[in-house]
């Protein structure tokens, strides 16, 4: 973040009405995630992160959910409903009444640009301390076709100008408008009241305000953005396509902090991720919110973890999923097909294959077989399951909670144990085995004559 | 489709008799699938939808299989053998008693370009209204080596020049030829008969019927594809390279039509796989054949689905496996490394984990808990489990089939349930627990001290 | 490999001292993998491929590590320490040794430029035959810049021109320096010894090598080289790209060679995996090293292999882990959720679905149930499971080894198998089914009256 002293203070106003009919979908558009999290979310954390001290949303008429999500994201964001479509204007007047409170600079962001980073909303914000009244975002476009171009005198911008008017000169122009702007605090009420809506739709646009703060000698800026970051959403094909920049953008990001990934397209990462160096992440694993793997870990293919903890040196896949909850010690073994929720795995434990371990805590080096459940459920309640230090679960065991095995104890193969175990005892609960000899034989033949004299 | 009027009638000859030798494969070229059908499946349902009444195949001699597949594909098709391969006019002439009965238009297809779509196929006859003699195909070449390049004056073609016979102008044209080609019903039989084999190798092509029509005075006109569109599979890279092709256009479909795809790369759909509004795909989702998705449902990371329905609202995976004749109920849940077949699963019916369940009856909101296995299969035959509204199966059951567990049921976790059990009873088929306190300390010292004794 | 005759003798030298700082790792730089092997054991196979009769291998200090991977890769490799970070002459100088024994050829390699591949290796040496003292490795770079430009007269190599110090014409020169040289083994040491360190680092430059050959009349030559295979690593992201390009190459080699993969790119193939013809590998699957398929086989989606081989016509997952040790039988199938490791799975047998099967034999035609799992460990051991020619084990069943199920033998379902059962009798090994009559209406009360009073 650049550095402005003293520090002056920023209201964030956050469109956020777009119906974004073209995502054809029930959920409203700017609810849409991308790395784990909305939109709406990615645009509210980066506007705090770049030192906004309040934070505006403008949300279309009825929808709450918006309103609740920008207050989840941002607890005292004032939330304003912009009652009919009249422009990107209109809506930011929607919130003229925090607009009204004093604040050096205002910055104007919209919930379907997910990928604006940080600091370059602080960018955005530095021109207005030396006195800009404006400032606009631009890019260079790689085709610049169907995008206002930002024209300008040296480095003053003189005017946005629309594809639809451009002249030939100006349409060579590729430095376009991204939209995002931010004005000085102490004339975003009087510009923005000055936008007028003479223009073939009826609508207020922001970008007049260029024009407008020219008029009155105020200096307009621009500042310059990669245009992968100020990609717009408005259908899924495009949300799908900033869903793979900011991808990129978080593995490459993990990679020179010291992970390996082998296959980085094929690792899908949240917002929030947090791995540690010599991590290793082989090919395809999708990690939901709230993950942390430290040190030297590795996780293998095929592998789902969300809202898990994985420990310095621990060995997770291929074919796990750690669900929340799941906290995996130090150097302990989460092998294939195996799922862990709401569990603590001690160090040095081991799960190797095939086993359900859900409210549970698993003590340091213990060892669980192919095919052990914790059988957590009744059917109302969740019940805790305890294996101490050290001790050996048979494969196929079910233990069913509330139930404690002892630290050192045995459970015998495809045992069902109630009871709790003591330290350093054997359980069994399993049936005898009966053999009848020659019953396969007859079993076979009466199957064959059946179908012979065509019986089911 | 273009309109003409009145409906013309059409035949459609598929040129399915090529080698393929660089497929090296023991399977023949035009039988390997792309997107879950044989590129000779792909060309037949393309002409059929793009109105031909009558459908030829060419096949190569002894190919019986590919005869048998173009007859299951369109059961009404008449199949030729090529008994030498004497070239693409030679091919087609294989078809002469298809060609010599009277239709309006005749369109050649290929069955190793099955990516045409029947629009394409459509507009390629539209100029046969209009009284062209031939229509080419052509698209524009980002590299046109190596092709033959359709020369025009005007709109008409007056030439197809193979690349080794282009002059320097002629080189730079960058419009070739795709092969395919319409013809006018009247003059097909008369055209291809006029072609002749004095050429380098010997063979009669299809491409000599332009010159042939010009020479008669018979219009010969150009209709454009995409490159892309046009692809061609001589060996399998170009055939996984059909098979991207083939996905990237019917994910944009998809995600056009309202279903959000976090990483479209990396799910693969069938040709015929039907998804509703909103439903989400996670990363790495295989769709087999014959699976329909309703409205809300989301299919998790890591899922392969075949021959199933997921109804409206329900959650699939991660780590799920649909075999043919699952049916999910709206709002139930297949969780992870569960798989379903031919069984029909209720509403809210729950399925979270580790489980199997084939040949069975889930009734609504019953819950199966984890390990669950359905004992459907005794070596000869597949038995029914019937599982009651509401009922709940402990983890790591065995429900030997035939079996029914009555509605509101319980099941005893770890229980092997080899007889009916009555609505809203408990059943219980376990072994008792013993417990043998001390018993682990004695086996490991035993073990321990053979080790050190040098024992196994 | 070019053909030279009489046969020379040759020396390779690798430099493998390399810090990576960039790469952030505890590793060194150089044992860091590409397809399965440390980037090492890549440029070590190399040049041995290319016919290298002595290896020389040149690592940091301390660096242990390194050179134990040296001597597994190739036992006779000579190993030197370079003290001090110098310069690449001078890190080539701590080979002194292997350079002072004669040598037809010297081939200098870098170990963290590991896709090189033999058949460029031998194109290298290829001049010193017909008399050249020096040899570089050029490509053709598509960004030059940063690049130090290989500048010819003719066929000739005059000299190579740091990006900094090249004049303005020659920074349009884009061939290249990929750093990689062959020296005539007459005057390798001679040469390297003349190399000064009058520059702005102090350090000594092989590159220098090739104004001292033209000072001394000797021919300097230069081979050219893909791009792609001169890629070196320096971080992970570079590490990440060079896996890509080897594993499009391995892929690529693969598919002309009979192989169908759907999504090549989805594939991870090891350096030595061997695929027969007509295998067919669905999307995302994981190959570690030591994998050999044979014709005909499907490798289904979502599997991971290593280490196993799988006979001809044989069907492995979706969901599928082999790990050492699995040996697939032909016409076999191991289906989904399915772990083998350290058995042999006879022709025909089936492995359907959720089961361990690990230190076993499994006989042809033998049928294991869902939920199938050898009991092989007891904590200390590993023991071994038997089942017989066509024996069908019941789902759900623990196999506790050391056991035998004679041919023809069934288990029980939900059955603990303890001990041996004799060919074509039943085994069962499960609790009698109890039934208690509306107990589960009874608990459901309980659990309701609880909860509406507040209790747990």
């Amino acid at each position: 973040m650049t550095e402005t002293a003293p520090r002056r203070t920023c209201l964030a106003v956050v469109l956020a009405a777009g119906e974004g009919t073209r995502m054809r979908s029930d959920t409203p558009k700017v609810l849409h995630r991308v790395a784990g999290r909305s939109m709406l979310a990615h645009a509210l954390a980066a506007v705090r992160a770049a030192g906004a001290d309040r934070v505006a949303v403008v949300v279309g008429p009825g929808r709450e959910d918006v309103a609740a999500a920008a207050r989840e994201a941002v607890p005292d964001a004032a939330v304003f409903v912009q009652s009919e479509r009249l422009g990107t204007a209109h809506a930011l007047l929607a919130a003229r009444a925090a607009l009204a409170e004093p604040a050096d600079d205002v910055v104007v962001a919209y919930a379907d640009t997910p990928l604006i980073e940080a600091e370059t909303f602080a960018r955005l914000r530095a021109p207005l301390a030396e006195g800009a009244g404006v400032v606009v975002l631009g890019f260079e476009a790689a085709d610049p076709a169907g995008y206002g171009r930002v024209l300008r005198e040296g480095e003053a911008v003189v005017a946005i100008r629309e594809d639809r008017d451009a002249a030939e000169a100006e349409r060579a122009v590729t430095l376009c408008n991204a939209g995002l702007m931010a004005l000085s605090g102490k004339q975003a009420l009087s510009l923005l009241e000055a936008i007028g809506n003479a223009n073939a739709k009826g609508e207020y646009y922001l970008t007049d305000a260029v024009e407008i703060a020219r008029a009155r000698d105020l200096p307009v800026a621009c500042v310059v953005a990669p245009e992968d970051e100020v990609q717009g959403v408005n259908d899924r094909v495009q949300l799908a396509t900033v869903e793979r920049t900011l991808q990129e953008r978080l593995r490459e990001r993990a990679m020179r902090a010291g992970v390996t990934m082998i296959d980085p397209d094929s690792v899908f990462l949240s917002h929030d991720t947090v791995l540690g160096r010599d991590v290793t992440i082989e090919p395809n694993v999708v990690f939901g919110p709230g993950v942390a793997v430290e040190a030297g870990a590795t996780i293998h293919a095929f592998s789902h973890l969300e809202g898990a903890r994985v420990a310095a040196g621990a060995s997770v896949g291929p074919f796990a999923r750690l669900r929340p909850g799941a906290d995996i010690g130090a150097s302990a073994k989460v092998g294939n097909f195996v799922e862990v929720k709401k569990a603590r795995v001690g160090a040095g434990a081991k799960l190797p294959h095939l086993a359900y371990v859900g409210d549970a805590e698993i003590g340091p080096r213990a060892n669980l077989g192919a095919g052990t459940i914790t059988c957590n459920y009744d059917g109302f309640d969740k019940h805790l399951t305890r294996v101490g230090e050290g001790a050996f679960v048979g494969s196929n065991s079910s233990l069913v909670a509330p139930v404690t095995i002892g630290a050192g104890a045995y459970v015998g193969s495809g045992s069902v144990v109630t009871q709790d175990v003591p330290e350093n005892a054997l359980a069994l609960a399993r049936g005898r085995q009966e053999t009848k000899p020659g019953w396969a034989t007859r079993f076979r033949d009466g199957k064959r004559s059946r179908q012979t004299s065509g019986g089911t």
